[in-house]
């Protein structure tokens, strides 16, 4: 199956306690490209300014993701800086030039449109709606968000989710959007605003998948050499969405891997900066990662 | 195997957001005892005031929990007031008032010296060292801490846990012991200082539990019904040990097991207020929640 993906492609900036990067590729689109390519064919959609590096082209070219709907704009392309303090938690934004992304509009190219499987990364979610309108029926749509977009856009943002499977955002993000502390009760409000599937990404805590017909909750992978966690919700969906669109099999054991898939694949995203570790590894390497996390979770049933 | 506990005994008055009570029996001891005893027989060692309720004794005994090593002393019972906000995170202390506590050194009495597992809750780490002395040759030694006591007798403490087998302690207590954010690093670390084992409790968010040989990661049970947070921990410790003491076995699979128990206590601790939840359930609704935590955790491997 191929998987269509609309979001961000960035040059990042980044500091965090154990080193730092400048104009390092980054951007949701990117993050979730190079960890779904892993899967599944990539058609990605997204705008770059004319100073954008040929290099960089050419990396996603030699990684298989189909660029036709890459937008390159007279301008500068997206640059995103920001820092990460000692205990790596979220991140502080320094500054965020939108620059061409300023008035992106989605254009899905002829052959994307029958793309089985759908991630619209975290952009304007009026821009997320303009997707789904140009697409045909696609299987599965999963959509990611952002605490700008819940406070600022939310009518918006409501409209879009109604349309989507499988809304993906972080923990702090679904109590902003339900009110709800409690993650579970927040989430089965989520279940009655459209999509029929939430998975909650809590970063070092793991992730829960909820359903109206199960809840299921992953670890996540103790990372010790923890780098730079930018990418690692973007990567996450990348690992999750490649997966489903890979076995193209909606069932819940499906869902229940996909989840472990993304776990595996943001744990590799913040090992290093930017998309670099994403792209090193390969198939056997996250197998190995899928098996160790299976390995950590498990736990055999016996009376006292 | 008997099971022997020391720490606190306490009349706790709580509000959180969904109620509040006044004077419920509460404390380390408490909620460990009555978790634990739903394993195997605990023998207890505290310190209640001349006005500690008869019906709380009544209580204790009615559950089977040894009270040989409850000393009464002329005065009042530790209280403790606490409060909960929305999120239900870590409590707001309202006041501490010691009472009978202050002069606090626990005597062993004679039969309880052989205890095999032994449970330091949280209390002076001088008054666990002093358990320590008493104590012929466990087999297991678990100890529990607090900030308070890693801020104000360090020394003291390191002495005691140089000496416990395992250490069980919450996220931001490791951080603060260590000076070290990553979880998995700050364990190794506190593995060079005595114990062979540290369990560390993060809540909403479940539990690790790091050796040399190997890692487990717990997710939470995600309990819908959160109605108050005090004595999780204890509670946890309480499964924790309990399985250990009642399966004797200090394999890697027991162990791992272990945690699921503790996780599964704590889970029913947080549904009410006090003791209540713990003492109510049996051992059938015990393995129930257990199953249902592995099925909510689980996941086939399969490849893509």
């Amino acid at each position: 199956m191929s998987i269509l993906v609309v979001g961000s492609v960035a040059l990042d900036t980044v500091e965090t306690p154990f080193g730092s990067c400048s104009e390092e590729l980054g951007g949701s689109a990117s993050y979730f490209s190079i960890a779904a390519q892993h899967f599944d064919k990539v058609n990605m959609v997204a705008v770059v300014g004319t100073d954008f590096p040929k290099e960089h082209v050419r990396f996603f070219e030699g990684r298989g993701v189909n660029l036709e709907g890459l937008q390159v704009e007279e301008g500068d392309t997206f640059r995103w800086r920001g820092e990460y303090g000692f205990e790596l938690g979220e991140a502080k934004t320094l500054s965020t030039c939108v620059n061409v992304f300023e008035h992106f509009h989605p254009v899905i190219p002829e052959n994307f449109k029958n793309s089985d499987y759908v991630f619209l990364a975290n952009i304007d979610p009026g821009l997320q709606y303009e997707v789904l309108e140009q697409v045909g029926s696609p299987k599965f749509v999963a959509c990611d968000t952002m605490n700008f977009w819940i406070s600022g856009k939310k009518d918006q943002l409501l409209r879009t989710i109604e349309k989507v499977d499988a809304f993906i955002l972080n923990d702090s993000e679904v109590r902003q959007l339900t009110g709800e502390p409690n993650l579970l009760k927040a989430a089965r409000n989520i279940l009655t605003m459209g999509p029929r599937i939430v998975v909650i990404k809590k970063g070092e805590h793991g992730a829960l998948l909820i359903t109206r017909d199960f809840t299921f909750a992953a670890p996540a992978y103790p990372v010790e050499l923890l780098y730079d966690p930018t990418g690692a919700g973007d990567s996450f969906a990348g690992g999750f969405v490649g997966f489903m669109a890979r076995c193209d099999d909606l069932s819940e054991d499906s869902l229940r891997l996909a989840v472990m898939y993304g776990t595996v694949m943001a744990s590799f995203a913040v090992e290093r900066f930017g998309v670099q570790r994403l792209a090193e590894i390969d198939t056997f390497i996250i197998l190995d990662r899928l098996k160790e996390l299976k390995k950590l979770s498990e736990f055999q049933l016996q009376l006292p």
